[in-house]
C-alpha cells in the first residue's frame, strides 16, 4: 500500500464548527475573511448546526470529529455566547492539530482526547485544563493579525477566522499572542456509581437515528452489563445494529455506550432525550 | 472556447451522497478519514439529507446528480441499513466514473443509466444487474485499505470513505478485491398500462418548491397527453415553469415527467405526495 | 506579516447562494457542471436556504457575504423564479468582483455595494442600476459556454453555472454576450421620516439566534436613539451583544441598526418578524 499523499506546498487543511447554522451567510463570511488571509485553504466544515450558544454539543461535536483528521489540520470552531466580553480567544496545539476558538470551554474535550492519544495526560484543576510540555496555547491578543475593525458581536469573522488562516499558513503560534499554560475546560457528565453494581449514565447526544450516546466510556463498559432505560431492559453488548431485533446496547463509532433500535429511532421508542439519565448494572 | 481546464496532478475529485444528516459530524469525521489517505481530494457534497435509511431515495438522487460531474469522478454513496451485516461492500466502475458504496443497490440506478449513456446496456436478472464488458466491479474483501479497527457501525469511516480514498489516488481495483460480475439492483417503479391509452405511474420525488416528479420517462411521454392529478387534470407538455399560471405538466431536469405549479407547490395545491399515482392518458 | 497567500496558478475563488435547499442534488449538479468546465474550482457554498423564490431575502444575503471575499472572486447567485422566460442573464464586473446570475435584481445590492466600497457610486432610474465607467456587465447570449441542450427550467446548471466557472478560468466578458449599461434593481427598504426626531424602520432579517435586522443603515444611527420595538423601548446603542440584560440596540455585523437579546431570541421575545416595523427617535 502506498504512503499517504502529501498536500500540494501552501496547501492545508482547515476544519469548521459552529452554532451559525446555514441558512444566514455568516459562515460563508467567515470563509471569504479566511480566504483573504490564505486563498490556498482546503475548508471542511464539520457542522454548522450545534444548537445555538450550547458549547457542551459543540465540544462533544469538536471532540468526535477532529480525532479523525490528519496531523496538520487547523481546526476552528466557534460557540461563543460571549462574545464581545472579556472571555480570551485562544490558539492550543497538541499532537499535530490545532484549535483556534474562544476559551469557553469548547476546545476542551478535543485537546483532552487528542493528548490522550499521544500519550499526554492534561491534569485538570477546577474548571481549568493544566496544559503540560507538549501542549501549546496562546491567548490571542495581537490585533495586527485580525480583521480590522474587528465587529464585538462577530469575533468568528474578525479574530478566530483570521487568525486560523495565519495559523494554517505557517505563522508561528508564539506572535499571535502570549503564552498561556491554562484553559477554561466544560464539565463533562460522568457515570455516578450508586452501588457496587449500579450506575446512572446520562444521555448526552441524540443523533438523527434516534441513536443515544451516552456518557459511559466503552473501556468501562462490561460485557454481562445490564441498561434500564425508560421502561426496557436491554442485555449484553451486541457488535452491530444490523444483527438484532429492539433496543440494543453497543459502543458507539465515537467510543461510549450506545443506545439504538435498529432499523428504528431509540429516543422516540424509549422516550428519552439528550440529559436523560439510563441505569447500569454491571458484574 | 479553451479545451476544459484539467484538475493538477495529485487533484481528484470525489462526490458524496449519505443520510447522515449535517447536525452530526459523523459526515466529517468520513472526511477526515478520507483525507488522512489523500489529502488532495476535492470532496464535493451531493446531498446528507436522504432520509434516513431510504435507499430508494438516496439511489434515485445519486442517478440525477452523478451524471453531471466530468469523467474521472469518483463518487462515495452511504445509505446503509444493513451496516455490519453481511451484505457486501462494492467499488463499480463505468465510462470512466467509479462508485463505492454498499451492495444494496444505492449505486444501481446511477449504474446503469451512465452505461446507457455510454452505449452499455446492463441486463437485469431479478434482483441483480449482470455487468458486462466495460463495467469493472469488486466485492471489498480487503481490509488492508480500511481504517483499523473497523466500528461495526461506521462502514463509510472506516471501510467505504478510506477505500474510495484510495481509489481516487489511482489504487487499481483490482487490489481492492474481488472481482465479481453483478451487484443488487433496486426495483425502479415503472408506468403501468391500464388500456391502450391510459397510465398510471407513481410520484418518486417531490423536491423543495413542491414540483413532483414521477418514474415516466420523458421519451416514452408523447405531446398530447392528459394527466389526471388528485383533482386536477393538465393537457399537454410546457416547455418552462414559467410561462403560464396554475399547474403544469413538463419534462424536469433530471429527465422524468414533472408536475409543477409555477410560484407555488404542486405537492401542497395537488395534495399529492410521493408513492401516490397520477394517471395519463397518452394517444 | 507576511503578505497574503496567492492562489497557485489555475485555482479560482467561485461562491455559491441559491433557494434549491440541499436536501435535493440541485445544487451538485450545477456544481457538477461547474468542475466540468473548470476542475480546479474552489467552491464555497454562501448558503442555498434562500427561501423558494425570495429575490429579496438573496440580494441581502448575497450583499452581505460577497463583500468578505478576496478580489479576483467570482459570484454565482441563482434564485431564478422567472427561469424559463425573457428575464435576461447576467454577469456583472465591479472592484475585482464578478457576478454571475439572472437579471432579476438578485445581483443588485452587492454590486452596488461593492461599488461604494470602491468609491464607484451607481446611480438609479425606476426599477434599474445605470452601470457607470468601473462597472462591466453583458447580457448572456452566447449559447456556446451553455451546457446544451439547456432545460428550460434549469438554468443554474446549464447556463449560469458553465458561464461562472468560464468567467473564473479567464474567459474574457466580451464574448460572453453583448455589453449593457443597465442591469436590474430590486427595492430596498428605506427608513420612513414621520416627523424631525421620528423615524419607522422595516426588519429585513430574522437570523437564528432571533436577531432581527432592520433596513437602517449604521451610519444614519446616533448614539442617543430610542427604539420602540413591539411592547419595549430601548435606548442607546450597544457595542455588543454580551454585556447587558434585556433587548439591546447595536450595529450588526452586516453594517445595519439590529435588535438583539443577548441569550435569547429578540424576534420571539418581542413578538417580531421580516416586514414589521419599529420606530425609532433620533435628536
Amino acid at each position: 500500500m502506498a504512503a499517504p499523499a502529501s498536500l500540494p506546498p501552501g496547501r492545508n487543511l482547515l476544519t469548521f464548527l459552529t452554532d451559525f447554522g446555514t441558512a444566514d451567510t455568516y459562515v460563508g463570511a467567515v470563509k471569504g475573511a479566511m480566504l483573504g488571509v490564505h486563498s490556498n485553504l482546503a475548508i471542511v466544515d464539520l457542522t454548522h448546526e450545534i444548537p445555538p450558544q450550547d458549547v457542551l454539543q459543540g465540544a462533544l461535536q469538536l471532540m468526535s470529529a477532529a480525532q479523525h483528521f490528519p496531523s496538520g489540520t487547523v481546526h476552528l470552531a466557534v460557540v461563543d455566547p460571549g462574545v464581545g466580553t472579556d472571555r480570551r480567544g485562544i490558539v492550543v496545539s497538541v499532537g499535530g492539530h490545532t484549535f483556534v476558538g474562544p476559551d469557553n470551554g469548547l476546545l476542551s474535550f478535543a485537546v483532552s482526547r487528542i493528548g490522550t492519544q499521544c500519550g499526554i495526560t492534561i491534569p485538570e484543576q477546577g474548571d481549568a485544563l493544566l496544559l503540560p510540555e507538549g501542549v501549546n496555547a496562546v491567548v490571542l491578543d495581537e490585533p495586527r493579525f485580525w480583521r480590522q475593525p474587528v465587529a464585538p458581536t462577530f469575533h468568528g469573522r474578525d479574530i478566530f477566522g483570521p487568525v486560523a488562516a495565519h495559523v494554517a499558513r505557517g505563522v508561528p503560534m508564539a506572535v499571535l499572542g502570549t503564552r498561556t499554560d491554562r484553559m477554561l475546560k466544560l464539565p463533562f457528565p460522568r457515570p455516578v456509581r450508586h452501588t457496587r453494581h449500579s450506575w446512572s449514565v446520562e444521555i448526552v447526544q441524540v443523533d438523527r437515528y434516534g441513536n443515544l450516546t451516552t456518557c459511559l466510556p466503552g473501556e468501562m463498559a462490561r460485557g454481562q452489563l445490564r441498561i434500564i432505560a425508560g421502561q426496557v431492559s436491554i442485555t449484553g453488548l451486541q457488535q452491530t445494529y444490523g444483527s438484532t431485533e429492539g433496543p440494543v446496547a453497543l459502543i458507539g463509532s465515537a467510543g461510549f455506550l450506545e443506545i439504538a433500535v435498529p432499523g428504528g429511532s431509540a429516543a422516540a421508542e424509549l422516550g428519552l432525550q439528550r440529559g436523560d439519565s439510563v441505569q447500569i448494572e454491571m458484574e
